[in-house]
């Protein structure tokens, strides 16, 4: 099947909407999601933006039976490592069940990966869930490497009140 | 002890790097820092920087034996959430063993925790490893989720060779 990944427009936002909501389904969490299309829009495509989105499209023949043309997406952006440097962080990999295994998610992941490294990036970052044994095989086929097995990081999170309090006790000098 | 966190500038890079390596070296992997000063420099302090950096500074009197009054600094940035948004990132947090208990770590984070909040961020993000129980302890104890614990996250990142490699196989169009 012919795709095309091209960069994110902001009227693409419905469709990167709809499918940050069907990739939370399928990883168990839907109700954490709480973004908004006017929040997307305005933190991706306004004068220096939060994220760079890529997205993949098919053909009008290859249309859903819902009418969409965008399968599938990946939403990154640039972090940096104070051992190694700049670093590409994916956040976001997905494509829509009925076009897997037709080579869009290693497209949509290749294109992000040549854009890291064109801006000098030394490292392709993300998180996927333990129980998400397609998505690790997927990556470690083709080399990731786990750093949670590995090394043994964990990932840690203030929010809500708990973030709010923090800030409260901000040192004012 | 009194203390000052500020912004760090170009000039503290070479505190900046010396910490680095510390902290690396408490963390147990420092061989892989690769990092160089003039790195830091162009990716922290030129337009359109990778990083965002603060440094906790201590007055002439409290001087270390080897000469250096910054004893600690957080460097972080801002990634983005597609469940909830604008969100900060802290890579590094450190404090010279000879300045912890006194606050300083604490300033330090609540610093960052305060910029985000400005920054209308809803996270605060970083990574820690699992041996290291005195750094979990002071996260969690300030109401931090450990969410490889909780949800089942894992990092894995792509680099070196598999990184080049799928840079390669991206699709042209």
């Amino acid at each position: 099947m012919n795709f095309k990944v091209r960069a994110a427009r902001k009227e693409d936002c419905k469709d990167i909407s709809r499918m940050i909501m069907e990739l939370a389904v399928y990883e168990k969490m839907p109700e954490q999601v709480k973004i908004s299309n006017e929040e997307l829009e305005r933190d991706g495509f306004s004068p220096n933006p939060f994220f760079q989105c890529l997205i993949a499209e098919v053909s009008d023949e290859n249309m859903t039976t819902d009418g969409y043309t965008v399968v599938g997406y990946a939403l990154y952006f640039y972090t940096y490592s104070t051992w190694e440097g700049r670093s590409v962080f994916m956040e976001d990999l997905y494509v829509m069940p009925d076009f897997r295994g037709k080579g869009i998610g290693k497209g949509l992941l290749a294109k992000v990966a040549q854009v890291g490294v064109e801006k000098q990036c030394v490292r392709l970052q993300f998180s996927v869930l333990e129980w998400n044994k397609p998505s690790l095989d997927f990556y470690i086929a083709k080399g990731a490497v786990d750093l949670t097995a590995k090394e043994g990081w964990h990932n840690l999170r203030f929010y809500g009140q708990a973030l709010d309090q923090l800030a409260k006790e901000a040192p004012n000098n």
